[in-house]
């Protein structure tokens, strides 16, 4: 009951707003998209020109000569996201890039502009940003974007980077999250469950993994490589319906592409990509792979759909332009029908909450 | 030393890549201004459409449909910007909106779009993000904005805000901190030194301070007003040579105003603007007005140049139009002859460290 509990004015006699209301509710009992959903439902509606505002990982703007204008931000918090001892500031610096520059490919967007708002305490290396920047600025320069600008803050403990970035995408090639139909096929590139995989290398010490299949995970971790062509590739094509990036899970990110275009879905559980890597990890530190690969979350692979007619041409295409492949690993179905999970004898599989995916505030 | 001290891989052998730097500076040794400039230095030369990139408050950027695309950042901290003792959070969503308006009004532009990226510890009470949004909301719509999107992530200790705003500025209109020339004169509107007063009463309680200079200074420091109608009608009569907000101390912006510009300045402090509220404060806690009117910040009032023949116009104009008044304070200088502060007698004062303005890393 520690926060926002007292009030400012006036000076000698702080009252309590927030005992008035008729509970205290804390941002863990309803969670990132609770809260989501309750900002964007009590703020005005935006004008004409914010083509999609609050509630999807980017806003689209028009404005720009044009194109749409795309803006996404997304945050790295030291203890939350990174810690010091896992990662290297240099590391760190091209993740937070990948990662915004993978919203932007969901879109079949380019990255332009960064602003890079950092908050440090003041007994920070001077080396550490050096390190930071570097990768930052390594990373947006290999996406064809550049840091513009920013913000330094002193904070009280440990390092946040709020990383804001904008990019553009051709008007009539933008693709969202909601234009998923009924048949389309659900549709993913590369593997999932490296990441995860990744981070259990770096929470516990799995000394049988062989050398490429640790470097393999590590790297999904700690530097994950944005689907920016493939991305864009996908947009040129105009036959995909729906599109997001793999970040907070498959099965939470599938979520949001269900909500938002008001459909379900039926999911072949071995369909799903897991990378023999993966699997190794998994093994060693006995775990399911596929739980990894459903729910693990920061894959940064492209999650779209496609009308059934398309899926060969689609396939064939990526495969063809950027050597990426990409399969097919279930069906869109009714709104009513939620999500369901099948296993290879047809047999469907409860999501308990566990599978859900990632969600900042709700305990897993 | 107990950052960025060890690095990620391999597993069982953490080696530390700042061991080979010659020495351990930390971020406070350089301070904020100097760790900008290292990192402006650092990176690539942005590409053509980067009009004012990394060390401004504001990126121009070409782009939008005629106008330039003006982008800023900038970030509000619990214990280090804000305590919840004394702000109300729907208190400081108004003010971190009209602190980044505050940085487009200097450069004559106008907001658009927000996003806004929170970082909360999980027991934040949800009615403090839904006030915090209520200010947001209220006051971005107040200058003619809205929010469009963001990010919301866990934190480990304190409420964090990082408000990125974009906003467009006619092409030819733009202001920027670089223009001034020798002979100009130094403006500045409204009265310096209120929001350092009411700092001073958050901080102290000073029970013979009357009730209406107690409301005003508090204002000034909750909830600024931005000078966005004062910026634009600056930038429109098209007299202007540099202009920016008054965010770090008058003294500290104007050293960032002569930097840009190659120029000096001559300040007479019997002209800075000081209103009788910020005296009776002052009085009352034994410090000295023009102290805090010279190095307080917060301020979010314009300090601009404009030639010596435009300077009756420019007041009338501006007094006309909005209400405002501005005031010269002083005189543009050549380069070498840096800041010099005069009294009424015309002596030269020194302005001694602590008259240099704020930075968030140097202990004061």
């Amino acid at each position: 009951m520690r926060r926002c509990f007292s009030t400012a004015l006036p000076q000698r006699r702080r009252i309590n707003i927030f005992r008035k209301m008729p509970h205290f509710m804390k941002v863990k009992d309803i969670g990132e998209f609770g809260l989501i959903g309750r900002i964007a439902s009590a703020l005005p509606p935006p004008p004409s020109h914010v083509v999609v505002g609050i509630g999807d990982d980017v806003a689209v703007l028009d404005g720009l000569n044009g194109d749409y204008l795309l803006a996404t931000v997304d945050a790295q918090v030291e203890g939350v996201h990174f810690r010091f001892e896992t990662t290297t500031p240099y590391q760190l610096g091209r993740k937070v890039v990948a990662i915004n520059v993978s919203d932007l490919a969901a879109m079949g967007g380019a990255p332009l502009w960064a602003l890079v708002s950092l908050i440090l305490p003041s007994d920070t290396q001077v080396g550490c940003v050096d390190e930071l920047y570097r990768g930052m600025g390594e990373e947006i320069q290999k996406w064809g974007g550049s840091i513009v600008g920013g913000n330094v803050s002193k904070g009280q403990s440990g390092v946040a980077i709020d990383f804001c970035l904008l990019g553009r995408v051709p008007r009539e090639k933008v693709l969202l999250r909601s234009g998923a139909k009924k048949g389309d096929v659900v549709m993913v590139t590369g593997t999932l469950g490296d990441s995860r995989a990744g981070l259990e290398l770096l929470t516990r010490d799995h000394g049988a993994v062989s050398p490429e299949s640790r470097a393999k995970v590590l790297e999904s971790h700690l530097t994950p490589r944005p689907r920016l062509r493939e991305g864009q590739k996908l947009a040129e094509m105009g036959k995909v319906t729906a599109m997001l990036d793999v970040s907070d899970g498959f099965l939470g990110d599938l979520h949001h592409l269900c909500d938002a275009s008001g459909v379900g879905a039926e999911i072949y559980l071995e369909k799903i990509p897991v990378s023999l890597a993966c699997v190794e990890v998994a093994r060693c530190s006995g775990a399911d792979p596929h739980l990894w690969a459903l729910t693990g979350g920061e894959d940064y692979e492209l999650l779209f759909t496609v009308p059934a007619r398309c899926v060969e041409e689609v396939r064939n295409t990526l495969a063809e332009s950027t050597g990426v492949p990409c399969r097919s690993v279930g069906i869109v179905r009714g709104g009513a029908d939620g999500i369901r999970l099948k296993d290879k004898d047809g047999k469907i599989l409860s999501p308990s909450r566990a599978t859900k995916g990632w969600d900042h505030f709700v305990p897993s």
